[in-house]
């Protein structure tokens, strides 16, 4: 497993066992509620009839007219990427998520990574995060659809737009596009990262393309069958946006007794300028509380939702220990 | 979705919905059961622990001291196989899976299809399904590693070696070997094909370059959560070894009263020579019992087995008709 911030194992290989509050991820802590599901979606190949009904519930919720492909997550989306048309110079955003950059790099791409997205004019492919993990940066659909004018193929990560659709690319792009790729998570925003579920949107033959290096049956007959209800349940979505919005001011305000200044982030994550950040990560690990560093900034620390209010009690307590 | 049988949906389109038994595909009809599975499962990102928990287990079932990598299925370990190598010449042992030759095909490989083993020596790479979906042809272990010993790099597709591990060449692997992957599929055996779960073993170095191709998190946490319990469950699959090989001669009798020729199989499916297999298929079709045919044989026509015993009577009435 890399070096992600996903995986406590690691906090509990150096700061020991425990009750960990794993804040280290941007994935909702109160998933979608998980029924029992039928037992073909566990036994049988999924359908084409299954998948269709995904993939209508996904155009929906996504509000978009383009092709879309279903994949084990955003992350298997990731990989396909550098695959979708000959190597060439490509340029990433950053700095963000850095798996876009290292599957670029692994499959023979020449990669430079640019904090300004006007430098992004020129590549063969250019990768932006939208909103940006970790600092939340944001970039409307018109002045990315302009973008798309002058690359070669734009791929725009959206795991993180659930929250505030209105910054989605989806909108906008039609089954006749021709280079441009909007990548989402669905396991973020609906709490269930393990299922491994996500979507490719593009015009419809870079769709095809997407679909057959994907390979059939690349998604399991529970996701597929999570993922319809899901993604169709609206109130569900309203209601967890609304929650979202509440529990990053709470968040905001946990920060702001510990001294640290507000970097970015979007409702399912915070991020933070810390006076040291591996100090205040270690200090949070000490009272069992997982956050998430970067090794590009001394002073960045960025923490997901506690679940419940028994974690968000253990926060912010911590917090109020750590200005003291 | 492609030609494969397992998607019983086109059957419905010509013959009409209704009560359909599905016997085109090798997979067991009677699953092992599926618990309610803990909620981190399907929340959280599976961790580097569960997955060492989920290896263990098919270790110790395929009885390996190979590297061992967990991927979506069979079928993503087949969409891989192009890569490990630089493209070349690549034989496939036929006919066979019709996926193994379409994806090294679609990667740009030279692929021939050979029905000789011996005729396999020389290539860059060489496939081997063992035992062989169809025909159920097998080759034991010993000819599989002198044959090794004359190709670029032999695959050895293992899919339905469950029911008889003797056959399995996974024992003899170790973590020095340089040139034999075999991929194992858990969902057939298990009957669990819904949840994409299937296995690489090769020696470390090409293990590595294979979990670097599936990326991270390539299987879900439902999957690891599921297969682990089912791999150590040493009981389940004696028991369901046993029933199998019932089933199998069940099978075999009601054919003989179609008056059909047995040609092979495995103790997961079985293949006969009917005197006109779309005859035969279209025959069981119309009682909505979906069968198997091959585009490269007029006779050949492969069943896999009813799960309940209402299942095999509606078999066993459909089949003494067909002779009629």
């Amino acid at each position: 497993m890399r070096d992600h911030g996903g995986d406590p194992d690691r906090a509990r290989q150096i700061y020991g066992e425990g009750d960990w509050l794993d804040l280290s991820t941007g994935i909702n802590p109160v998933p979608y509620p998980v029924p029992t599901l039928p037992l073909h979606a566990w036994s049988d190949l999924p359908t084409s009839t299954d998948m269709a009904g995904l993939l209508y519930a996904a155009r929906q919720a996504y509000q978009s007219k383009a092709a879309i492909v279903a994949l084990a997550g955003a992350q298997a989306a990731i990989q396909l990427v550098p695959r979708l048309m000959a190597t060439g110079h490509a340029r990433v955003l950053g700095p963000t998520y850095n798996e876009h950059l290292a599957a670029l790099v692994a499959h023979g791409w020449t990669v430079e990574q640019v904090s300004d997205p006007e430098d992004l004019a020129g590549a063969d492919l250019a990768t932006i995060v939208n909103p940006n993990n970790p600092d939340g940066r944001c970039y409307p659909p018109e002045s990315l659809n302009a973008l798309a004018d002058q690359v070669g193929l734009l791929v725009v990560d959206e795991s993180f737009a659930d929250p505030e659709p209105a910054f989605s690319l989806a909108p906008s792009l039609g089954p006749e596009n021709g280079n441009i790729v909007v990548l989402r998570s669905f396991g973020k925003f609906f709490g269930l990262a393990g299922i491994r579920l996500g979507f490719a949107l593009a015009g419809r033959e870079m769709a095809e393309r997407i679909a057959q290096l994907a390979g059939p049956w690349a998604v399991s007959g529970p996701a597929i069958a999570l993922g319809r209800m899901a993604l169709a349940d609206m109130d569900w979505q309203d209601r967890t946006r609304e929650r979202l919005v509440a529990d990053a001011a709470r968040m905001d305000r946990a920060a702001h007794t510990a001294g640290w200044r507000q970097v970015g982030g979007t409702t399912l994550f915070r991020t933070y300028a810390a006076p040291d950040a591996s100090r205040a990560q270690e200090h949070l690990a000490h009272a069992h509380i997982w956050t998430r560093i970067f090794p590009y900034s001394r002073h960045w620390i960025r923490l997901g939702h506690p679940g419940t209010e028994q974690g968000w009690d253990r926060l912010e307590a911590a917090l109020t220990r750590e200005c003291e």
